[in-house]
């Protein structure tokens, strides 16, 4: 059996490779599994998620394996397993699912109603999600292979787009569920809060809906020119210029079809001055201002039920103060809550496969290893534009 | 030319009938219309969201010729109309809309882009709403008559079952919007915030959508007896069982498939305590904590973008303190915003005709006079489980 | 272990119980399943499909044991069952699915990709739907049952409303999905083809989602007078009268919104003279003929790919002479294929559960027991509008 | 007034340029309108559908001038029109349509109830559409102006760009149609039968909604040169390999997500053999052959419900020998009829407008004078892969 090792969270802003136990087939509570594999990772990435527990602006535990992003190959097979072999090379949902349940048979696998005891819904190495172990690791456990599991069809083909494939466990499902849900299809103009990784996923969901301009906002100088460069439209949220102008610079009207909240409950306020501190309820009504009458929002950015480093004691509860009213007058409708992967997995895999989305240069893709993940995480906290996909065994990277 | 009389607000809770001007083919703005009828008033309804321009949380002015639920009879028609005929019996649609814009032409004609030159969306008789006079009157203008009219069959069949059909303009509408985009269909378990007329529509319509059971909830006595007494599971909020243990009394389980907010801006907090004071966001936090996973939560209760009898300084913004990060973690969807009501009557004035929907008994038609509104305003306001129908001609009920 | 008895298929027009093998856990290829369970048959229902087998109208080989509609008791487990337990009472529907395909994932288990070797979509007891055992017996084998297994919440309430819930394997899905791809909502006009089974299952579903109205068509006197006792609008189709004729004498217009073809392959003309003989497309003709203008065509009757016994060589390959060019002219749509019963039976199972919708009643469910099965067919056969129900072990009958 | 000429069919095979009369404010019955505005042409597309009537494949009577491609600049408004102003450039919607009936407030306004007295749907210069006189003209009259016409933001980026946005008033929104209807999305693989402007809309439209790939298949050398050199993949439908092989050869597999018929009525066998015959039932065949199970086919190509020069008397009466017990036993599904362009156009627009789709290339715009139009027609009916694009008035080319 291979000595493991994974990143593990140690206490608010600091993560530490650490060797870890080799998986077992048994699930968080101790239960011996047959349906699950054993995946050697080949990537697994870094997301904004995990940082927003390193930030300590979440209820995790020191001594969490992080890691929810998973691409790997098949090492070790459950007795149940019917439709994978050994060496196959597989993408694996962010959500932990058991495919059983009235959520999984809905295709709703972000709300798996068995894999979590707490609450609805799973995932790896997450606060609050069932306890599953992380993959920013050598070896990783999944479970309910055979419904959880997606397979790349060809070995070679894979490693050489891995970098856009690695999307597909998460950041690049999450952005298109962003986009779906906000109505985005042909013809669409759309307004994506946040240029960080999920929001140009976003971006390069809605462009490939088959919207007519995409504008990304954000207040990081370095991420709205790497928005730029994509061939997004952008526009620049620590400027006083307020939103809705500067979207009417770009479309000749101040209003967007479709808007997505890439950015959540630690968001910031707007202008030179709200850029200074949080104000976890700007992006939402902003979006309200900005997204025409009939329209929708889709809000992959992250809500919590708990948040202890809020700036007040209702944020503390997750309450925000929304300005409802101003959607309600406009008839919009929202979209809440975590992609669910499999929904889009297939699909997008398909779109990397024939080349009609470049996600990996979208999001920015640095490759780099398992050793150098705390590297990554402070990189991507000081707001990077890029997205650090580590391959802790060196299999399509070199030492 | 005939005299014309209608019910004005004079001020905060009071409304007089007055003597009014004799419907002009022209617009608010007072331009000449070619497209429009004059109706001869049916039946004309009191709406909850007249109470609460009259309770004067609106920034309604006095003066205002109130009523936009209107069902009539052709008595003029401009040059352009094409489809109807003098004499015809006629449902309106609460929303005024043209017909030619986007909004009306993908459907939204709730958020017609051109009646209103203030915001989208227009309306007989209300506040922000373009300035079209009330049809709580004796005669009164439908512009863009060959879109808005939905003509009922046979004028015979119309007076015989006007108790029913006058619930086609915007209440019967309304409560369906909520019921259809909370996702209700067959089999569906259903919660209906509030047991006022909305919230009637609102469960007869889920029950005609085939859901399985529909719950309605209320703190008001009458009102929840009048629920079950139509046959529909009632939970009465005034009690200090929390909302989900009543849910469960009831379906033995503490969550519902879909939920409707019914009550709106208005709202007051649950228990014995809490119904003493005005809680606005009450009803939705309410809703996210009873609705499974996945569910959509439908909002036809009236939300405002401005509230000058509010609680709190951000309330009369309209900003609401919501626990979003619950509906979140849910995956929760939310849709706003006043009914399409077009997208709906002929369908629903079929369901009446044809014998499937028994609205009037279910919201508790009660037939009025014309002079008798103010008593109606007073009574309803009052919280009897009323809806009180305005016969201005004395066309179907004796004087 | 019990002695197991089944209904065998012994050749054309001829049905016998014999004793069969009790079931194994093994899939038909003879491989070891450890997903599956067995069931004691609480009950198992003669379907129209059986009837074209046994008719000789399909390749069907001899020593086929029938029986694809099947209720049950869980009696014995396989080790990765998960979420049921020995003594559960549970609807299985006829689809075979293994819920790890892209078809099961996407909700489409009609059509299965992995639990038949010969083609997409399995069934027990049926000819070219992958050699499952059927269920008309006192056992039967039901893999992947975590998955496939719909769970009655209750064993008392289960065997008290049997007559109906036995109705979610198969034949209430079936009609559901019928109205459902026809477009059936509140308010709709609906034509269903067909008063057997099927049609009347078609015609509950219509009603249970708000059709306005719902006609009903066939030849068959019993059958006729059958729905018209269950308050349905009917046409008789061996009169000379046209079908559009005496559907405007119901409706005062030739057109219904939606139509449901629930007779299928083996449709004989219309009128005196057509009723007859055979004439495969009649019923598709006559749909595109009296469906409005972007209305929707259901097509849960059954058409094959090979027709042993058809009226002419092209009917043999499964190919109708369609009159393709109306439909067209009316863009009219259509959706063909097995109902995938998983996607609705929960739904259904609510319905029944709160007595909203009395399947059994309307579709004439007799009880007879597992000996008395070749007189179900029989009697069935010949046009009774009757559902028969097998009680093979006196469960809920007396012998 | 200014003197009119227009493309004049006057028997099988012939086209004329003649002088026609002056647009008149009047339906075609006679009727003075207030509705319509009169267009001076500014281009005007020959369509496939011309090629049916000018080939004697339908009734259409000598003497109707042709043209229902059109977009204009408005040069006169009835009195009733609200939203226009002379000057304003447009493009309209091959689909006559009132914007009052119920279809059209469905957005079917390809069935329009009223514009055309012998059945649903209207259309410009076309047989039993209504009699509304064709646009391949100088001049034409387009009635309910203020909901047919869509108007171009800006004239003079309209004519820079106006190669494609011609196309909006029916090629792209009919292949869009196609595709949409036939589930075209994100990773789709999609196959559409046909590679002229239909099929090369169609095929751009996919493309634009994301699909991962697009075959396209015709028997014609240039035509699918063409299309390969607009970058999709193609099959030679005169080769004698199997349709289904060729797809394999390009995805692996031997079916597709998505299928359209982009060919209709018209159709030839495949392979060596049966390209010689017409085979009106081919394409969809075919397509029931290579879509994948649940799968859906968009039939944006014309069928027709009387073709004079049909190979057989069924096909006389628009009946074709289907195989629809393959498709059924696949679950296919089948959307029909003429393309409702509003529903799309806008979207369009806008993708045009942000250079999302190079339309004029993919489907071979050649523009040419009005006087040019017979020497298009024949040359587009002997199979060019060009889409032949009128400038009566020389308004963006030399004459």
């Amino acid at each position: 059996m291979s000595e493991n090792r994974g990143v593990v969270y140690i206490g608010k802003g600091k993560v530490e490779v650490q060797s870890i136990d080799y998986p077992k087939m048994h699930d968080p509570r101790g239960k011996k599994i047959e349906h699950g594999v054993i995946l050697k990772v080949l990537s697994t990435n870094i997301c904004g998620s995990d940082q927003h527990m390193v930030r300590g602006r979440t209820t995790a535990q020191e001594g969490l394996v992080l890691g929810h992003e998973i691409t790997g190959e098949v090492i070790e097979l459950g007795r149940d397993v019917e439709r994978f072999a050994l060496g196959d090379v597989v993408s694996v949902p962010f959500n932990v699912a058991c495919g059983r349940c009235r959520s999984c048979k809905e295709q709703h696998t972000g709300v798996c109603l068995t894999v979590n005891p707490a609450r609805a819904g799973g995932a790896y190495g997450y606060v609050d999600m069932g306890d599953w172990v992380g993959g920013q690791a050598k070896y990783v456990l999944v479970p309910y292979a055979d419904f959880n599991l997606l397979k790349l069809p060809d070995r070679e083909q894979a490693l050489e787009k891995i970098k856009d494939l690695t999307c597909l466990s998460d950041i690049l499902p999450t952005g298109f569920h962003g986009a779906v849900t906000a109505g985005v299809g042909p013809g669409s103009t759309v307004y994506v809060a946040g240029a960080g990784p999920v929001g140009m996923a976003a971006a390069a969901s809605a462009r490939l809906l088959g919207a007519a301009v995409v504008i990304v906002g954000d207040m990081n100088e370095a991420r709205i020119k790497h928005a730029a460069q994509q061939g997004f439209e952008v526009v620049d949220l620590s400027k006083d210029t307020p939103l809705h102008e500067q979207i009417a610079d770009i479309l000749g009207e101040p209003e967007v079809d479709c808007a997505i909240d890439a950015v959540g409950f630690e968001a910031r306020g707007h202008g030179h001055e709200g850029a200074q501190h949080e104000a976890p309820a700007t992006v939402l009504n902003a979006l309200m201002q900005v997204t025409r009458v009939a329209g929708k929002i889709g809000v992959p950015g992250l809500y919590v039920t708990e948040d202890p480093g809020a700036v007040d004691q209702a944020a503390k509860m997750g309450s925000l103060s929304i300005r409802l009213g101003l959607g309600w007058a406009k008839s919009h409708a929202f979209q809440t809550g975590q992609a669910p992967v499999m929904k889009y997995n297939r699909q997008l895999m398909q779109a990397i496969l024939w080349d009609r989305i470049p996600i990996a240069k979208i999001v920015g893709v640095e490759v780099i290893s398992l050793e150098d993940a705390p590297r990554g995480y402070s990189e991507f906290d000081s707001g990077a534009p890029k997205k650090f996909v580590i391959d802790p065994h060196f299999s399509f990277s070199k030492p």
